[in-house]
């Protein structure tokens, strides 16, 4: 490799993996609108009357679409030192399965299940989206979030066990005429009354039915307390934090590692962190 | 313009453009009622039972308001200095939209799109409820609104990706059968189930649809906390500050500059702190 | 007056409209117990099936309820000084409607109106509820909730205007195929939606009506966080508060003045502070 | 009993009533798979399709963990001290009643009831999760919920007592064509909207009837605020505390006396806090 080339690649590797520089941020604006525009064609497309119409239209816009990835992923396969981990990375399989549908579909025609494989398209949004942390505004909220983990999770675990003891007693007590036709269904039911969703596709008809899904429903309407309560303690307890430590979350930037693609390096960082290679400028 | 007639006008000004005296107050009341009772008889006239019944006096009271407002709409534009600025602003346009529509119904014959038209003098409104802020009460709120507004943003926007990627997974699974008819269609129904809204027009009949949708409520109903954790969080916040400077929001009034319309003077100011000009009185 | 039957009147007094002997807290509680059954009455006998069956016992239920209740009524006259002040009070009013329902229907036969006037009767539960404050557990929920009184208006009353202008896009968008009929039924479903309730007897059928409505209950859900944020600050600053100065609710009691009915006097006083006159033991 | 009887006795009680060896904690496991195994169990059955095409299969596994929980429910009795009291405690009902349903239906057949016997086996996870505490994760959340317990009560009864009369407001106003056929339906309706949950099986037809729901709407709205401020100020209020005493909850282990299944007890303790008996190991 020669010095000019690799300076060439250097430059690519920044506009696409980093948005410090101005091309960086314009390659990534592009891509947000692509994925975008790549996600209402997914959704058009599965309107019957305009897929009827415009069959064509749609499918030329996705041949586009689907050569701008190629290009893209080509571009960022070749600008990374170790191209197999990038491969084998999450982002990297990601990258691939929103490349291929239209590829696929050449060789074995359209089949339904590569509709979802084009709607994954949308997890790349994610990684544009660490642009949002420079806002600097959800990251209280990620931390409060973090926090809260495990006690949302007790408390959801507590919701579906009380679900499963409501659902069965419902289905003894309505029995099929009122739509709870087994337990998996009393239960499906209980969670649409407890979350407070009341679809009313399922609704209790007998006295005593409708006595139960009204406890349901006094006890849904105070338990969502619970989750609010945790998260609300735990959000004011980390805006307090970040107030006494203002400079915490201040001197993280977008540089990635053309090693190990690792992120978050300190702006005055001039090896990585991770695996100690010098970093790029 | 001889100082009798200036004096006129400035009084005429202070009565439509500000609130601090008697004759002001009367006057923005009287306003509050007519655009409320304007509100109401655009309401009934979309009802076809009682506009088929009483279309005449329907008729007669929509054209007395029309003249109120065309009454109101001149005085506005003759006491400002800068009509043509009045007539440009936000609430100038707003002031004419709501008063021609008979007119051009008139020119035009009753088209359905008047309706909307005549539904902009709830704007209207807005102006009035300056006044609300002098009750001192929601300017907490509206500072912990303003202060949550980034974070808020950020969440909905994580709403609306998760309810695409769950809607796509709802279509693929669910089908044609259940109402699941496109992709858009499906976002909206998690849109619908994740904020607990649950009509029931669309709900899922497969045990894996059912299973998927009762993950999507317990989701909601977890989630559900964090807007509320943040506008608690700051809400608390701002209550806590007003109390260490609570001079900081009694020194406004409903002064208003004659040359340019700037509001919220200080008490004591002598001269607009927009654009300089001697303030009236 | 004779001393003996004042000493019977005084008695009498203090086991009705007090609570802090052990006979006043046993006519309350016998009262309570009376008041949910009339209730419960009331509720079986709007039951077809049910009044069909059991028509004689319910009559004969609600004629030993009737008379319970007027012997009480007179009780409650005769043991206060001032009666003509007792009868036009609220509960004394309430206590008279309580009453007389049956005796109308004697008169009148029974018309559907004196259910309304039954079901008054629930509100009698209110004056003995006077014992929950004793609990202390309300007191700084109360406290929260008078102080974000007028902040949780404001905030209702943008709801419904947001309501009304939505309400009256909808109607345009929608028209009449999707029950969207007027601009008054539009209101409703937007307080439906915005609310999360969604019933879903009228919902958007049209993609445009089903995109607004998508915003409509994202709106809502963020908004609901406001009344949660206003309550929870100011019942955070009550218990704080109320740690800080901990006699200020311990004093009150259930003495009742036999002159003025006036209530929560403290322990150690002697004299009636609206009235001036000698309290009761 | 001899020694080497007795210790293997002690030992077999660790395992089973402990959670701080390695056995202990994989007998925990194995537990709660095949609760969770035999509460699928119930719910597959309950699914008529599934009940037609694998009977046997499922009536197999049904043995299967009726012979494993009869095996523990023996085990348990034996290494206990005061077997009486075992069988007695409320754990040891619901072990009973898990374990018999198969033996019941073998002599009297297999009915309704049984379905509701073997859903209890859901309680015996409360058992389990005990392990949960070691988390450290719901102990403020508990201390949160208890402290808020009577406050929450309080306002869930104010809650249906505006139902109750918002409900026969509702009958009155109504009546029978659009649903509202009896008072307490009414009432029952009205919990569905206070709630938020909103069915749609039953929903106001008249202008009147939609203006007072829409009331409803917008008070239920607001009143969810009220349980959710108390919970959050509780929380947040328990885990300033714990911050203040980090120790508290820290010296736990899931230790239990062999003579009186006392749990609770410190790392430290050589003999039960409840009966003195000195304590295994």
């Amino acid at each position: 490799m020669n010095t000019q080339k690799k300076h060439w690649k250097d430059k690519l590797h920044e506009i696409i993996y980093e948005a410090d520089t101005k091309a960086g941020k314009l390659f990534d604006v592009i891509l947000l609108y692509t994925i975008i525009a790549s996600i209402l064609l997914v959704m058009l497309e599965s309107v019957e009357s305009i897929d009827a119409k415009y069959h064509n239209v749609l499918d030329v816009l996705e041949w586009i679409i689907t050569i701008l990835f190629t290009i893209e992923y080509i571009a960022r396969v070749v600008t990374v030192k170790k191209p197999f981990k990038y491969i084998c990375s999450f982002y990297g399989v990601i990258d691939l399965l929103s490349t291929i549908p239209k590829y696929i579909s050449l060789a074995f025609g359209g089949i339904q299940a590569l509709v979802a494989l084009r709607a994954l398209r949308l997890l790349r949004v994610f990684r544009i989206l660490k642009l949002v942390r420079y806002l600097g505004a959800s990251n209280a909220l990620l931390k409060a979030l973090k926090a809260s983990r495990v006690k949302i999770s007790v408390f959801l675990f507590a919701v579906i066990i009380i679900s499963i003891i409501l659902g069965t007693i419902m289905y003894l007590v309505e029995g099929n005429q009122s739509g709870f036709t087994s337990i998996p269904t009393s239960v499906y039911w209980c969670i649409v009354t407890l979350t407070t969703v009341g679809y009313g596709d399922i609704s209790p008809i007998t006295p005593l039915g409708q006595f139960i899904a009204s406890l349901v429903m006094v006890l849904g309407y105070g338990i969502i307390a619970v989750p609010t309560g945790i998260v609300t303690a735990e959000y004011a307890a980390q805006t307090k934090n970040e107030k006494q430590t203002p400079q915490s979350n201040i001197s993280l930037n977008s540089k990635c590692c053309l090693n190990c693609l690792a992120e978050n390096h300190k702006d005055n960082a001039d090896f990585c962190y991770n695996c100690g290679k010098k970093l790029h400028r």
